[in-house]
């Protein structure tokens, strides 16, 4: 099929073609380029008008947790009701394609949902975007997140967590999460323990995310080497430096913080009470100071939204880089960090995250012109998943 | 929305208004007229033209079983991933509304599915028909269907079974189901646990159905008194007259021996071996021979589909009702047998089955007029389900 | 093949074809007659030749216990190892055929034994002589056998026995076994308890086998209509008339007590006290002082050895045999309760049991002549199961 | 008894006796020599003669899996069956024995099978060779064959693998098996978990064997100091060379890999598709290249055939001496791989695997000469085991 739109935006934090249109076959991008050439090179080929509007490449969210019922109120149905879980994560996959975002990390969700998510589509039972498993996350005990029944398993000890990590990877993780701070906490794992977590990723192939915020946590999970730090809400210029020079890349989450932030003022202003929001509302302020100056050391960014609220949209890379624009990098390149960064961290930088001739065919059509307003990332017209049409 | 095409079959076995339109509003069908008159009581109201089509009640599949796994070869990947198998079901269920089917009575699934799949409907994951639930059916030990693991429950003796009738409505079953034949075998539980059975649905207020196909079977339950008699194969023109004087219905899914009879013959072709499909076929040709005649009793027909196998169409009650106007009644008949006559026998008759003003609006389009070419149930154009346009 | 001896009896009671050889093929008997006109019939077909021998029908015991090692020094062993179980049971099966025993009727094993072996020897593991099983047998709590784990089940009222008897027969039982006797205890299961087994029995299409030996459980099992009684101890003439009557079989099991007896003795002797062996040896002397008025009723007896002992030896249906005749009735007449009377009891007299055209091919060679001396039975040349020389 | 035949091929890798026979006597090779030397030691000794045919040790199959069901279609039928699966074993046993070979390295099983197996040899119930058992495996979590459920144990740091090391040994293990690679993943378990096992088993006297195939598995395997490497896919010339200075044997298994490629292959001929055989093409091949080479080095190399697939021969020691001789070495090499190189490595050298006075009465006799044609190996005459003919 042929996609035709005002223009298309590579991804690759530069190129846009004004007037380009892009041909899809057999899952891939066959050619981008003008209209009229695809129609001579593709004599026949259905073709989807979307006048006034742009192409980019699908969505990357890095920072997903897959099934995260955690904070509903009746969390509980879902825990003991895996087939009611199985199809609440279902119907949120369904929800992130529609909302253009067409791969997902998924950075820590119960014992294989994803694998049974990706079973159920093979035999065609549900659509999903591309999912980059880590299957349970890595906690100390006690540790961030130790209390998501299924999701996360605490390890203490070099060995526990070589152990877990060899686990995660027998039972079909793509990648390993760790976590080792808890707000203002600053440092869970000990070194050597970080150390194993990073190494036994290496020895196994496998790359690895660290959720890491305050304090000590953010230099030792730099001193141990993941691939990919989460929130890193407190890092400094000379972390950032140290992370560039590693090839570390960074998923700040900033609509994590923010949408919570924003939540918890509103129920404050209906309520008439002041409310100290604490750690959440410093971070989500960290963010807006001191985001443009991290980025600018040359650090790779990478967009993740880590929504867990019940209410809260899902998956909403685009609102991330509505903020990231805000705070002061152009709207190209926050649409490379949501799209080409997303995948070269992934090791797919090769075939995913750019609008390009032999690349994945997953694409974004979105009312406007993103490339002067961000926020048109947020009107979908259409969405290409695995090279259809949604 | 007003639905308008070439006539309107309300359901009842007689009426069909030519030019005929149908109002829905807040789930009901508000109102059933020529197309103007409607125009001019509801203005402004959404419409959908469908030119050269029918409109008729949404079908009404009174045999399936949700969830049904058990032929699959890999079988035990289901039993052992509830996650899975909700997406199986899920997916059928989406499939069942596809082919214009808004109703199922479910006669028997492993235990709680149903009732999972309403929840998540309330929550806005899936879209289902309405389903009435059987929950767990109730055999003999070792009887019909004891191996479909956590969707039978064997009881013995009148005291197991009263016991297993009041733990499935404890457990939400809107229906009761019990099953006492296998292939020739005719009688699998004793008169004094069929009257049980029986006895305990009433005090309990719910109604019940009985698989039996041959033999003493059919005696002992239509003398026990259930609702519906399920396949009664070998049934006779003296069982039937008897059924309709004590209002008990019959769903003889003819479809199920049929299918099952047509694929083993293409096996039987396919490898050249002479087989011998014996109780199958032989219960296939008895539809064949004496369907019309027990029709012709006055005995209630309603429709059922009950395919098991793993490649078999889902829901195909057009199929049913194909065959039975093949076997001698008029299309019309055959509507009312899969819509009117499914609605009155689940005790709605007041409210669903016709297209009626006040019933709720399950309503299915299909190209082309079934009331002379059966087959055009099978072109489905829309359906509309609890009020909304799939 | 074609078997030649110096004559073959045929199982029947009477028939013995002097100079006769029989031909197999294709696991029946083709044919029984003289030696050079089977050659001339079967021209090429393999010979063996066993000259001063006998051939007559393959042995059917009657009573045994597949897997018994409840008498075992170690038989915790085999309660907690299954796999040295079936290695255990599966060279006694070995033994019972290398007796010449080719049909043995199991009357309560631990459950599944018999369906295991029977699937071992589909994929060719082992070897078998025909089981006919009857899986757990059934008592009251606490009756007969109550302790052997696995082997029985402890029921109680008319619908737990009924339940009972359907698992046993959805679990593969060919028979059912009742137990109701204990030593002198003569009656355990209550009167509507038996009935309902023999009913169910009957509902079911199963045969059933009761354990009954003294007083009232005689008479109450024969009221209630079982298809054989077991031991049988203290049997009146009248008793056996009227099991005559209504088509009972007495499977004595001679050997079992009489074993039990000499062993006891031995031990007693060898220890120097004077034991009281009671109840045992009471039995044993019933049967030498009964045994002919008893089988002069008419009753058909079959025989069954009940070994039970851990070095009793397997299945001597011969030595049950010499004691039948040292009881009072005809090597002939011994040899028919052991073939032709089994068979028929079995409902496989059609075709088991006997030296006859078209019959299975389950034969006995023996050296001598055991119409002129029975214990030439135990004297094995060969043994043909199955159609195949061991 | 005195076995005479053509000759005796002593298996020590020169030796062979033109004309000499063996005497064997109280399961001991009582004397090798001229057929009527031995008519004169032992006047009145029972005699066997098989004119044209030679005498050789019993085979060793060193790379064995006892009761390995995990390809079979039906495989939870043994899973949840140990009954099946122990008379699956025995069957197993019975046809190594038929193939000439009387010793088996099993090389992990399900726990306890081959002590189960053992101890129903002690009663009676089986007939085995003799068997070196290892109990289960050890690999990493999700390390290579970490489902094999029962038959491996997941283990991960020092500690849990020196447990695991001790566990085998209380419950009766021979020998400890360590897996350490899966296709080329060259490494599994690190280097101080690799040098922990070793250690233990030399501290609990056990000889240990790793599998190893590719990479970096070699050289920390070799450098650990097990007994003997399994497969070894991809070794190298100076591998091998270290291999003989440590005096760690060699495994190559070459039959298995052959095995699997040849039914790849035929199964893509019946279909017509383009198979990618992937690992096990290429390791086959590389066995075919590099052998000779690595066997000049001097390394010992013992025969194991490690077959899987479901309908593979039994323990085809024989056609692994066939693709070494093929691959370049000579005959008389091969038998000495397979017999007194395998009881060397299993420290059985003094009295098992050469036709030599006072030595284990483990014999082979085959038609022909395998001194000229190693396929003799496969056309088996007799077997003695135990010494006893089979």
């Amino acid at each position: 099929m042929i996609l035709a739109a005002d223009r298309v935006i590579a991804g690759d934090g530069k190129t846009v073609l004004e007037g380009a249109a892009v041909c899809v076959r057999g899952g891939r991008i066959e050619a981008v380029g003008p209209l009229e050439t695809l129609r001579g090179q593709f004599p026949g080929e259905p073709e989807h008008a979307y006048p006034g509007a742009s192409i980019l490449p699908g969505l990357i969210d890095m920072h997903v947790h897959i099934g995260y019922y955690y904070e509903k109120e009746d969390a509980a149905a879902y825990r003991e009701n895996p087939m009611l879980l199985a199809l609440f994560a279902a119907d949120k996959m369904k929800k992130t394609l529609q909302a253009g975002v067409t791969t997902v990390r998924d950075v820590s969700s119960p014992l294989g949902i994803a694998q049974t998510l990706k079973k159920a589509e093979q035999k065609g039972y549900v659509r999903l975007p591309r999912i980059v498993t880590s299957g349970q996350g890595i906690c100390m005990t006690g540790g961030h997140g130790w209390s998501m029944t299924g999701a996360v398993c605490e390890c203490d000890g070099e060995w526990e967590i070589r152990k877990a990590v060899r686990r995660q990877v027998r039972d079909g993780a793509d990648w390993i999460k760790v976590l080792t701070s808890e707000g203002y906490r600053g440092c869970e794992l000990a070194q050597s323990e970080l150390d194993a977590a990073a190494d036994e990723c290496r020895r196994m192939g496998r790359r690895s995310a660290v959720h890491a915020g305050y304090g000590a946590s953010l230099d030792m999970a730099i001193q141990a080497g993941f691939d990919t730090i989460e929130h890193g809400t407190a890092l400094t210029r000379e972390q950032a430096l140290l992370m560039k020079e590693k090839g570390i890349a960074w998923t700040p989450t900033i609509v994590a913080f923010t949408y919570i932030r924003d939540k918890m003022a509103q129920q404050a202003a209906q309520s008439g009470l002041e409310l100290d929001f604490g750690y959440i509302a410093e971070a989500a302020d960290i963010y807006a100071r001191n985001f443009k100056e991290l980025y600018d050391t040359g650090v790779t960014v990478v967009t993740g939204t880590d929504q867990v609220m019940d209410d809260a949209p899902t998956s909403p890379v685009a609102r991330e880089c509505r903020y990231m624009v805000e705070y002061g990098i152009s709207p190209l390149q926050a649409i490379e960090c949501a799209t080409a960064n997303g995948a070269a961290v992934l090791g797919m930088g090769h075939e995913l995250g750019q609008v390009r001739e032999g690349y994945l065919a997953d694409l974004l059509v979105v009312a406007g012109n993103p490339v002067q307003d961000i926020a048109a990332l947020e009107q979908v017209r259409a969405v290409v998943s695995k090279g259809e049409l949604l």
